[in-house]
């Protein structure tokens, strides 16, 4: 494993890392999460990433019960939550979004579900139009003070409301925003590349998700939707539709996974690996469900190294800049 | 039920809530306030209003113990207390008024009584001309800071209170007060309409009390005053004064009866009704003594949506803004 | 009794208070010390004068375990300590002064001590020249941050000290110092009326002590040192010396008592009353060993509003301003 | 002993303190540590040294047991750890340098070792190149803010280090670096004197570690290094390759230890009454395996006072200023 900074923070994030979306709390029961949280741990992995809305708060609960089980020390590995979506089934008006109240009160419940006395990494999980920025800001802040929060970040925010939050924060001598989740992958560029790029550039870092494009950058959908799949799953219908309704990006990954064999690779390794080589990335977000599917992806460090010039230049071919 | 932000903050309250104010701690037992907490909560109510001069701190005990019995989340409802008036049947000198010592204690008192870790929303119950505002908003913002309030406000100060207390916490980078708690009525338009209106219009956010005058808007003092009703209570003739005095609301109030009849609704649900169609009120608080006043009040909200246009220029006329 | 603010800061102490110092702990046990602050809080005192450095620490403790006892309301009471002297017989050198380390060590000695959660009042005993006195305004503001502290001040600070820790703590938005603790009497005028006036006439309040001058304006030494009185006790030699030394004392408080019989009221009463007069005196804290001594004393009250102008002429004429 | 300022703060720490390093928790064990932090407490040391990085945490331990057994007063000792080497054998990336986190963690895990709420002086050990200053300016004052450091510092740090963490700790209202921790001896003086200098005049202390030069200035490697000296222990290869590669340095020694003969006075208490001569220095920080040893050492304070100026200028033409 390498370590890189989170932005121009000093914490140093794996540079793989590991969430626990859509598999913990669902799929994946306590004794396979404790196996993948093992691996990861074995394998130089010290970020793990949550939210209070993956699984209802079940995935922070799971997460924290391993973590305990594990007796992983608090200060070597990092551990994140998100607010925004509440962890109820049906959040009542003040169980989500980015008021002072849901901030506060999901920090609690997340640092009460993942049995630590800190966050590493807080985002904010999506913009909050009902909230004014500066109210969000501020919590985030007295969370960093009450030292309940190290760095605190967006998830999915535009770089303008990103800018806004840094300009609050400067204004009024609080922490700016840390870093940023966004998707990030061969099939989705853009907003890496062009829109954050500049704001990464002035230190924001960048925690990525979806390396693999929901699995579509494996080629496992190359030939339809496999039962059982991660996309056949009835309530990822939008996943679905997303990922495989414009025909040109499955056209575009047969072409990546017949390159991926004649570069001898697993497509999955190739289009992590391609991530690992912005800079700009702290850390790629890995989602597993079974400890050799985790063991597999974690090889693609060794891709990102071993692969030379020509590789990367076919790969971009493929999946031109937007 | 409909929510409403509070001001400009992202707080969202129901757009009617429920208060202590002379009914919890004295004619109110717990029991029926078991029934009417119950009632409100079920119906969609997420505020509970109250203050440490009600009924002697009573109110927030009772309430407490209720919402502590029904077991309520406490992400998903909000409480209040205020504090000027104190708690003991006759105050020490430093037992009152908005002091930092005061202002501390009250809090720590009303957190105590309530059974919360928090106050949601924290008012300074009237002016306090002995103690510089100063000091008042800097004890705010200290408890926002140490946690224990969420948002803090204003009870019956004046436009040029509420704008001093502005200034001073925008100067030194203080939490602003973000809510005033006006009387707001058929009968009580002006303080919210003219003075306050350009408050709100830059975020203030009102949770407004007595939308029934006393309930001399229900009509039932159109033929005198009831044995036993609220304005019989000998402790509250500065009220019936209030209220009564000028034979010219009477007169109004009559009328006002008259017209909900013909538009076939209770008239308590056409007065309350007809404040929530002012968007700068975030909340109107209902006072309610027994389940069913309570549940025929909440009706307003259906009676807000229903009528038209005729039938609020009708209201007004009897009505007309000051 | 009757109430006055603590300079213009909003917290209301009785005018007359009642002071630990050269009592608790040495001549006074706690049998009697219970008597005293019974009869204090029942005759409307709510201002407890206390120090780390009297009897060592040991008139806190009393005064704690006094207060406790009796159940006073923590409302009700405001109780004060200063730190500079040490409460350790031979103070090492980081167990006394202004530095940070003992002001915060200090703070939560007399917490423990005087048995409560926070001090209303916390002085600075003495300037410390071997702390910058931004150090100390920081501590102290800290403890008013953390709530251990609600108003911090100072004692035998000149003007021209108090004047720059209210620049520094302006500069940095801190808490200024809100109230000095002078000696004042007809024999000892000038810090308050030449010195602090001006500081006064801006918000500055004063807790004077000494109003008797160490006894002298009783007339008990009129005719020489009583053995058994206060500066009969060795250790108080150096006071015996400041108040006894100029013959001119003595002779105008031989003057004094006359006219006290003329007026036909008690000489200390006089005292007393005359210090009260002045609206820049916030409180006016009395010492006593006995009960009946501190009710005579607590009768100066009744003399303040009974005198008129003739008679405060007289005084003034036998001590005259300056 | 004599006590200084700790730079232009309040605190007043012994000429001459006691450090843990190379001793605690390695060839020095728990009893005799146990004499060795008596016999200095007895003789009038009050500043007790340590680091996380010190034997793996396990001086911090020894001397927290030591001082918790010897019931020493809180407020009469100060004790101090730094932060950036870690306590782990092979600590983890997020388990070494001056990042927000570490140092949070490091500073807690400080604070249980030592038994104690908090730490008098808290370093970093070394600037971290990977972490920008503000993120530790912001992590030690927030450390102040919840009373868990009182003075914080740095420990090997350049001028223009130090310089910027000042400027931006004042540009924020943070607290300022008040001490840096640098080696100095009569072989080592350049920082101290050439390059700390302005800033020391300026209000910067120094609490100076390795005042015989990790023993050379005894004299006892003059004829080569003696089996089991502390440059012997293959560990501190690396301080034996410093101290003894320059053979000027031997034969300067040499020198010096004729002198001190001349003289009449112990070599090691020469060179340690030597630091103590420059005003710029707060404490210089002895370490000792041996009571025997740091007896003598004390003696240096005595040394220092008794020697008349052409002894101080026999030895400065031995080792002329840089």
């Amino acid at each position: 494993m390498h370590y890189r900074r989170l932005g121009s923070t000093g914490l140093q994030l794996s540079a793989l890392s590991f969430g626990a979306w859509v598999t913990f709390g669902a799929q994946v029961g306590r004794g396979e999460a404790r196996n993948l949280i093992a691996c990861a741990w074995d394998n130089g992995i010290n970020f793990f990433d949550n939210a209070e809305g993956y699984a209802r708060g079940e995935a922070e609960a799971v997460m924290g019960d391993v973590i305990a089980d594990l007796r992983l020390p608090r200060d070597g590995f990092c551990v994140s939550s998100k607010v925004f979506f509440g962890s109820a089934s049906e959040p009542l008006p003040t169980q989500r979004g980015l008021s002072r109240k849901h901030v506060l009160d999901a920090c609690h419940g997340a640092l009460r579900r993942l049995r630590v006395d800190y966050l590493d990494l807080y985002f904010c999980h999506r913009p909050d139009p009902q909230t004014p920025i500066a109210e969000t800001v501020h919590a985030m802040n007295l969370l960093i003070e009450q030292g309940k929060v190290l760095y605190w970040g967006t998830s999915q925010w535009s770089a303008a409301q990103i800018s806004e939050a840094i300009a609050i924060a400067d204004a009024r001598g609080w922490q700016r925003p840390a870093m940023e989740q966004p998707q990030y992958s061969l099939l989705e560029r853009d907003r890496v590349e062009q829109e954050l790029a500049p704001l990464c550039a002035q230190g924001l870092g960048t925690t990525t998700w979806s390396p693999l494009a929901s699995g579509l950058l494996t080629g496992k959908y190359n030939d339809g939707v496999p039962a059982g799949s991660r996309l056949d799953q009835p309530e990822l219908g939008w996943l679905q539709q997303a990922q495989l309704e414009d025909p040109g990006r499955l056209h575009r990954v047969r072409a990546f996974t017949a390159l991926a064999e004649e570069l001898a690779v697993v497509p999955a390794q190739l289009a992590i690996a391609w991530c690992l080589r912005n800079r700009h990335v702290s850390s790629v977000i890995l989602g597993a469900s079974r400890v050799a599917q985790l063991e597999q992806n974690l090889a693609a460090l060794e891709v990102a190294e071993r692969l030379d010039a020509s590789a990367w230049t076919a790969v971009e071919a493929i999946f031109p800049r937007g």
